[in-house]
């Protein structure tokens, strides 16, 4: 679909939000905290992927610390590899905060869903059994997903993490005492915060999502990366979990599958049309960035009728 | 849209179900295990609305306790009074069964959304407020939606519902306790009881709910029920939180903004297209209608290229 | 033992713990918060219990609500009963608020202790099978403990109670729905409510409570009121429980068996010794009377070589 | 006090419970599965603390793992070293078992009391401050108390507890984001696994204790350990938390100030007249020894009117 001619409409959606500055830059590690708290990029991408069904605005070009949002692209990678995983985590949401403890004790060791820290980082645990090498092998995967080679972990951002990291430790550990976790807490910890680091732009986000809005199949090469039937279930657990305890506000808004990151990032798939990649590091109350989320809203609202 | 067409399919998938006889009666109260168990009714009627765009297999027009479904009809209610209800209570899934005390607690009071049970009650605690005769009003306005003014109460359900219903009154009475219920906690649980008692066979069902696959807007005689952003409220409510701790598997399976009741009934609602009212009174472990659940996934997935 | 050589020992703890005024009155329910915050009574029984063998100061031949200190009664009188009682309610500090639910429902209705609201009302509800004529049987076993035919309820505290008594009704409901209720809640809670509402003088309780000082046996008349071993059990649930959460703390600085009410009362035991009862309406932050555990800290302290 | 002319009576209960084997020697480390579940030493030293004064029994010279029980000598040391540490652990018993996160998590990282893992952890941590040399220090001053320069660590255990001590790791990982721990959380774990893994038999351990009876002051050599107030404070603790959730029963049944290791041993102290050291390593439900506590029930029961 040529969405060219909607461009002033996006623009000026895109103009409206940047206007709005609310929120705060995540300061719970350093390297975080030193964003330009006015950046603000968008990149939408149609299925047909070509270069009329492509727009982005202001920085969709610039790299940012993904984070969480990497998060369904390891559970993909999980799903891919065969590997019995959903008696390890849940699919259903938690109705508590991301890292909470609690449940994870009340419910011995066993994750609510897999965007939830406890529940990825059993993820990562099970991508290390899976997995020959890995670091390698992962950003090998998000690099072909992308179509470009130069995607990277960023080992500043990891460190700083791990060196922050207590409440994932703490969650690791438990997990480890009720079985749920295979190898060296601190390997599957060290693991966990490096894919997390990884740095993309809108651009890339939405390019690497896109196969999430074409059943499972990369429009881009025609490859298939999950059946129609696993890509279903990857975008309900976005729906239910993808934006914590704001879960039921973002479906009422935004009404999309949909996964945030710290680092200010959201990506949001409308199946059979497009991927929507945003970044913007101010956060609202809850976690999730505040034009990010109010982009996504004015922007599914206004285009009801194109899509 | 004439489904009349698409007839044989509909009932090859009934039948297939019907085959299947997993789950079992509730049996909390003594009224509601005296059901037959083999019941099973399907109604579907798209947002069309004529004889043509309708159809009905199985027990569809034999009358059952609707329980939990009636609370998107009370919230409906709420909401069209204009009271403020969003700071009593969330919409948020709660990742608790669906009578959980704890989570109250913590939060004060203030349940997480309104279809648990204790935010239901809290829908009822305001209904008694704007609702000046609320009994006759609510019953009048359900029949209004249906068309057919012989629907009614069942009085012998609802006293025993009051008679087991110690858990409902620990939750009424806490919400008390943080100033959450305006009336007499008994006031409150009676009417709460007795909107839950209402008997509806699966065509009125599907017939009241169909608003809320046509944007607000009652098909059969054009009223406005609700506005289409409150629609769109109330439907992402259900799709986050009808199916209490199941909601992360319906969403991968059905997919649809829907709700359950204990009697064995579901509501779901395809957005523009149609209403489903499906009934068979075996529950599956975590209490929703076991063929109602596993119709509802065979009929989605075989029509997903009709609608 | 005489004790009155030591008047004066006795009358400088009491005013010197007379003129610290800190804390608040309870104001939960309005009867409470009339009292004159100002009072201050203190009554010491030793065994002998004759004349020379109790001194009283202040206040303490005024009448005022025993609340809370009545479950060691309650308890006392189960226990006397021979009903099995131990699997209904436990014997362990609850580390909880003295009305908290969430323990409750994590051990499904069992309360921790005979001292936590909960667990007093399971009490009364045992009363309730044990007794014939429980309202009037429950009084005259205060009146005879105490050789005082005047000690009675006061009706209007037990109303006022009950009319703000939310919590207590969502736990006796709570209890119920796990069936360790077996009258009607509101049965049970009435006579909770009743019992809690007597009003006594410091004199009265600490001649009261005297047996538990003298391992079962009320030294007035030689009458045995439970068994030694009986009696042990009831000491050492007032020395872990009696204090809420702050029995740590009162174990610290005190170190005997005791039990307070939110009116400002504490009963405490000094096994083999005596018997103390102060009043003082004054609370600190964890509900107890502040001036009364003051006093009974400075008075163990300043008597250690006596006692 | 001479208590040689009671031998005959300390030897018949000390007969009767040998006679008693229920309960199960603890597994969750292999290093403690290893031992002999028959052990079983006694050891009672009275304050006077000459030869006349003490009477030991079975393996009463036989070393084994301290395990917990050493979380009163490191709460005394870090009492002794001045440093303020009551904001940083209470001394409420928690009502949880000796592991739970979930208390942690409510009350922010602030263990109930030193006597929780969490709580000896904070203990730990501190004494890591004050310490020049922590682990020197630490077992000089066992030593210096016991008046025996070869009680030891067992690496072996520290090892072993410390590759299976995930969910030590969980708690210390929480405080330490919540922070509550000032040093490396595994440094500080480390340090605390190895005061765990002390071994001393039961003649050094009452011997070591004996302070605790004697108002703060050791009576071997009149060196104040620690004032009287703040040997009260202790002994509070001991009372309250000393059995974890099963504090209730043991005040109930034994009522001395007490501590419990899973290793088998306990320590109980009688202010103003004893130490008495048990060992042996069969549990009972709530991991503590079963052979002890009876043996304490039984002794103090027996005993009241000597001591």
């Amino acid at each position: 679909m040529n969405i060219k001619p909607y461009y002033e409409l996006f623009e000026e959606i895109y103009e409206r939000v940047n206007a709005d500055n609310e929120g705060n830059v995540a300061a719970y590690i350093p390297e975080l905290a030193k964003i330009d708290p006015e950046k603000f990029g968008v990149y939408i991408s149609t299925v047909d992927c070509d270069k009329s069904s492509c727009i982005g605005f202001g920085d969709y070009q610039e790299s940012f610390s993904i984070q969480s949002i990497v998060k369904v692209l390891s559970l993909v990678l999980a799903i891919k590899s065969g590997e019995k995983l959903w008696d390890r985590v849940g699919v259903e949401p938690s109705g508590s905060s991301f890292n909470s403890l609690v449940q994870l004790e009340f419910e011995r060791g066993i994750p609510r869903n897999p965007f939830i820290n406890a529940g990825a980082i059993v993820i990562a645990d099970i991508l290390l059994n899976t997995l020959t090498n890995p670091e390698q092998e992962f950003i090998q995967f998000v690099r072909s997903l992308c179509g470009n080679q130069n995607i990277n972990y960023d080992l500043t951002i990891a460190k700083s993490e791990k060196k922050h990291g207590y409440r994932n430790a703490a969650l690791v550990n438990m997990m480890k005492s009720y079985g749920n976790i295979r190898h060296n807490p601190e390997d599957t910890l060290d693991f966990y915060f490096k894919i997390c680091s990884i740095k993309m732009t809108c651009e890339e986000i939405a390019k690497t999502f896109l196969f999430l809005a074409n059943e499972g199949i990369n429009p881009l090469n025609g490859q298939e990366i999950i059946t129609k039937r696993q890509n279903q279930r990857v975008n309900a657990v976005m729906q239910l979990c993808g934006f914590y305890n704001e879960a039921g506000e973002f479906a009422f808004r935004v009404g999309l599958p949909a996964k945030s990151g710290v680092g200010g990032g959201i990506i949001a798939i409308h199946p059979k049309q497009y991927s929507l990649a945003v970044w913007s590091p101010r956060l609202n109350e809850k976690g999730n960035s505040y034009r990010g989320f109010r982009f996504l809203e004015e922007f599914t609202t206004e285009t009801s009728s194109i899509f």
